[in-house]
């Protein structure tokens, strides 16, 4: 079974490589979504948010494995599902995002940690009563 | 462009149809999360963490909609961006559960309001430094 999806926009932003993605300066750092013309009426009202859940593909990912060691955990193995590496069967980037404006078809934002060009297959608002607030636990504490 | 993903599972709930799905009682119904027998390993580490990222593929959605009215707010018509809607461009639902345990390939979870049957595409574990805890404001106050 195949699940097909059409991009509805891409990512505007000032990574051009991995390696120029820094973690600790994404939420500082604005990136654009530019939604396909087609789409602008869905961003009605997203403006009263203050913060979005970007979904998005990472097509540059070509990798799909099943165990990830972790950064800052370089002696622990995982199963891909306790982590949040890109190189996972279907390399899909989901990530919450600060928003600030947006223009048209544009939604400019911050703590997007995607590189220039990447299509965007969603945006939904972000909820606390939904994407909850509770304290996790896991390998991160180790 | 197309995007194209093959689920690594599929969700067994109580849930036939969108009138079975009552959303005070998710929190509290059990659901499982069957992935196939190869996606197995994936799910090494996950049971140390308490909450988890679903990502579904709504299968049984055949209409994409650009503005929805948000239950309990009938008078407000916004665009789907700004809503959770399940009749989106991609029909990819996000949903925060919580972890209970793992049986080979089950898993076993609370607050799932998918479907029986509903393709999953991937699971991330839940890290609050990721996924935020700040409030958000929007259209559910009013």
């Amino acid at each position: 079974m195949e699940i097909t999806y059409t991009p509805i926009g891409h990512v505007r932003s000032p990574y051009d490589s991995p390696a120029d993605v820094s973690h600790e300066e994404t939420d500082e750092t604005t990136s654009e979504i530019v939604l396909e013309e087609e789409y602008k009426r869905g961003l009605d009202g997203l403006a009263e948010f203050s913060h979005a859940v970007v979904l998005a593909h990472l097509d540059e990912v070509e990798e799909a494995l099943l165990t990830s060691r972790p950064p800052h955990a370089t002696d622990v193995e995982v199963g891909v599902f306790a982590t949040r590496s890109p190189f996972r069967p279907n390399p899909i980037a989901q990530t919450v995002v600060e928003l600030r404006d947006h223009d048209g078809t544009a939604l400019r934002v911050t703590g997007l940690d995607l590189l220039d060009g990447t299509p965007v297959l969603d945006i939904k608002p972000y909820v606390p009563a939904v994407d909850r607030d509770e304290l996790a636990t896991g390998w991160l504490e180790e």
